[in-house]
């Protein structure tokens, strides 16, 4: 049986801008895979494993910047979505979730595939609708398409995230012959127009004044996606030496003007009264770095948020000022309104900065083969304003050691989790042409290889295992790495190697063990294929460990060369 | 720092007999790791994928019949638990998940792997508790320990189920070297004495007038482990035809007595009328046969449901009484007072029984090579008493129709999901000697690869897997076998073959793809091994349907032969 208004809502969706709905098999939801399956201007995909399915949907809507349709049928199918979905709602990513239902006087009764979805995904969604069950009443048809068009325009308003649609469905849930499926040309539909705040000038005023006391002021942008205009603000901030920006690799805000390497010796606890700002202004979401966390967690500065709306997170327990506006609006009234500073406090962070940027290339030609090195040398490799994937946790701790990048980071931080990186990569890589490139280890990479579980092609994507048979970051934070129960219970150690999982699915498959093989690897890596190539590069997460050791004790001979500890 | 609440928790637990505790690495959760592995009387195995840990520790608490704990770090980790949480709440099997979570101060702050854990399971645990997160004032510590006693007997009692504590944990996590790591020797306890529900006498009064009245009984058992009790007491009152049990092969009660295979006929309307009852009594959870609950549900019976309490479910919409009492005890009673009938209605039953029993062999050796008759010469030869797993959901389906096992069936007919099939299979290798085997399908088998990414040995593990390279069940179910997308969308075609899976964890591998390979493939199966065994035969799916259409044809004219349609 054709049920319009399911039709009417891919309609809906359509006409809203979604282009991209990625579907689960199931028979419950059938009258939604056929819409959408059917739907000229929606690019449908089908994903067997649906925790996979939600990070896919994620990677694309990070990329798009729009919402992407997730469908699911009824029962446990929806409880796989949710760690994808708790991502979507704490990076903020736009997603609409529709999970098929029995109607209602069939919930719990022992029928198959059954759960109790409505509300199912909590806190970590904007909203959970529950979509009419029977339409004989006409109002009820309103209800659906007001439903759709709050939910899409729920999905895009500040803070982006995910959305729930629980959709109750009876058999039949097929058209039969000669039954008529037509979308409709022009569904009801209410368009979102979104405006751009801006303090009032009273509101400027007070923090105009606020910052003719300061003068150490720090500006730490959180994870965001690139932004051109706040990069020109930030560069000529830095330029002028009104403020020091340390950027985090996943703020995609870094550049030749800002800090970047201070996760080398923010840890240095001797540097930190010099360091010290009197001001921190943050905007975006989280940083990596636990040692700038720690540090301006203890640096007694006010702390400035700008964010639009929602609640604030004082992540650096200094929070003084919420300035609900657009960031790019209050550092482009900042470029005009800070005055000049006494530039010693920003030729401090500098000089640091210099100073990691000429010797790290010294320090890593000469250290053992290990990943550390080896993303040293790979980073290098990767094309220029690509798409990098990086995983948690040591992928993204290592590239957030090794400098600026000009390629945009895509890391899971909402949650941090482990769990869906590798489907993450795969959505990114259904919507661009140019290089995906995945960072991983290797149990994040087995974790999720369900990412690859499909038909469709991803000719763009490249992954980088490092593989230390564990998970190393245990055997390097300091705890488990002395207790006896380390091996099995902290790193866990696994035998994989992806050699196996390459052939399975006919990827282009290269290891690396020393730098030479690593160079060889990298030759023909970016050359255009048919297929995804894995570059697998193996180490030993104990000599991973005392390279990491190494680098550190080199680094901060370089600061005793540099800096006279204060109280020396 | 040693958390001594925690500690406390670990020895309360084993002193109220939980021995399993399935781990996952993480750093938040390692004061629950140290003390669960380091407890003299648990075993603890970590499992990476936490998805795969939570659906083994199901399968190993449905064997137990006891709760097994599920410890994992603070994040998304608790969310991939939560299929198999739902799973376990509607399968009513205990389980006791222990999340570690950031303090209460620490949630939303944008650190690492913090999501919204309080009451994160919703509706599919029994309860969820927050542990204390400091233990200044001294009655905190007689609350943590009455909470774990608390959430143990919960999870024990009828319907057995899910509880859930989440546990905020502060750094430092690791003892300190010289810490007095210790284990209380009388940890407080209060156990639990279950007591049996028996009916009043006037009730039973009541029912027995009632039993006069009627004289065509259905007793149909729904999932449940098997009950050697209840099984004799079935056995008396079909013998003395005095009711016809109609069972499933997810009931665990078949037997020589029962009708088994209804499946094959109930489908056929035209017999309804001859073997409609007066009265159909119930216990345990769901059923299998769809043509069953449809003939139910139209039958216009009397409809007693005989459970221990919480809310009935009107399976066959025909609900009429609820004898909140023990299934054992009723039947008991039953068995005594349940006057002779008349035996023309079992007769009925029996002689549509009989007649497949008698055919049934005989259709299957003459069909063609297909995954239905490889079944069911496969079934013959899995050792008796040992465990099957099917997994959904072609898998229960062909086995229900193939008649009385004398294994114990084991499926997860709480959400009838396929997503956890091949875990829990392996947690119960984790719980016996015997053989399991599971029987699968390529979907539900390679949605749960990651269940045997682990360390531990699995000698007893024998996989049997249907692979017809698509979810084979959307050709044979009207509908998507009629729509352009059954391939892309419904079945969902997909090419790999377990050789692969099964060379990377040194399992032993054979195929078949034709009877003599099947034979030959079975005949050293289930000889001792160190390894799990796997054995996958290869069907088409649609040769696969035409092969079902055709047995479905031949039953047909067996009862062409032996029923003539009342109004014909």
């Amino acid at each position: 049986m054709i049920i319009q208004p399911i039709i009417d809502l891919v309609a809906i969706c359509a006409k809203k801008g979604i282009h991209h709905a990625i579907l689960s098999p199931g028979s419950r939801c059938a009258p939604l895979t056929l819409a959408f399956a059917r739907h000229p201007d929606i690019h449908a995909r089908t994903i067997s494993d649906e925790r996979s399915a939600a990070f896919i949907a994620l990677g694309m809507a990070q990329q798009l910047a729009k919402p992407v349709v997730l469908v699911c049928t009824s029962g446990s199918a929806a409880l796989n979505y949710y760690p994808a979905i708790a991502e979507a709602f704490f990076q903020q990513v736009p997603l609409v979730i529709l999970t098929a239902d029995r109607p209602p006087e069939w919930i719990d009764q022992w029928d198959g595939q059954t759960i109790y979805q409505q509300e199912v995904y909590g806190k970590h969604v904007k909203k959970s609708f529950q979509f009419p069950d029977d339409f004989s009443v006409p109002d009820k048809s309103w209800h659906a398409s007001r439903m759709i068009n709050e939910a899409i325009n729920l999905s895009q308003q500040y803070p982006a995230g995910p959305v729930h649609i629980n959709i109750p469905l009876r058999e039949p849930f097929y058209p039969k012959t000669g039954e008529n499926f037509q979308f409709p040309e022009d569904p009801p539909q209410f368009s979102q127009y979104q405006g751009s705040l801006t303090l009032s000038e009273e509101s400027l005023k007070k923090l105009k004044n606020r910052l003719q006391q300061v003068n150490r002021i720090l500006i730490v942008p959180g994870q965001q996606r690139p932004n051109p205009k706040i990069q020109t603000l930030l560069e000529a901030l830095a330029k002028e030496k009104k403020a020091v920006i340390v950027s985090d690799v996943i703020s995609n805000l870094q550049s030749e003007k800002s800090v970047n390497f201070h996760d080398h010796w923010l840890g240095n606890e001797t540097l930190h009264d010099q360091l010290k700002p009197d001001l921190i202004i943050s905007f975006g979401m989280s940083i990596i770095s636990k040692s700038l966390k720690l540090f301006l967690r203890k640096s007694g500065a006010s702390h400035w948020h700008i964010q639009e709306g929602g609640t604030v997170r004082d992540s650096y327990q200094q929070l003084s000022r919420i300035l609900n506006c657009s960031p790019t609006n209050f550092l482009s009234w900042l470029t005009q309104n800070l005055p000049a500073q006494n530039p010693t406090y920003q030729n401090k962070w500098n000089q640091l900065e210099e100073n990691l940027r000429t010797n790290l290339p010294l320090i890593f030609e000469n250290q053992k083969f290990g990943e550390y090195q080896a993303l040293y040398f790979l980073l290098k490799k990767i094309p220029p304003f690509s798409k990098i994937h990086l995983a948690n946790s040591m992928a993204v701790r290592y590239v957030n050691f090794l400098g600026k990048r000009n390629q945009e980071i895509v890391c899971n931080r909402g949650t941090s989790g482990i769990d869906g990186s590798n489907s993450t990569a795969v959505g990114c890589t259904f919507t661009t042409k140019e290089p995906v490139t995945l960072i991983t280890g290797d149990m994040a990479f087995f974790y999720d290889r369900n990412a690859f579980w499909h038909n469709y092609s991803m000719p763009n994507l490249r992954i980088i295992i490092l593989n230390n048979h564990a998970g190393g970051i245990f055997r390097i934070i300091e705890g488990p790495s002395s207790q006896p129960e380390l091996e099995e219970f902290f790193e866990t150690r696994q035998k994989l190697s992806a050699r196996s999982l390459a052939a399975e699915y006919g990827f282009t498959y290269s290891k690396a063990e020393n730098r030479a093989e690593l160079e060889e690897g990298m030759e023909k890596f970016y050359a255009q294929s048919v297929q995804p190539k894995i570059l697998e590069i193996f180490s030993d997460s104990s000599s991973n460990l005392s390279i990491l050791r190494q680098v550190k004790k080199e680094i901060q001979s370089l600061h005793a060369t540099t800096f006279t500890p204060p109280e020396a």
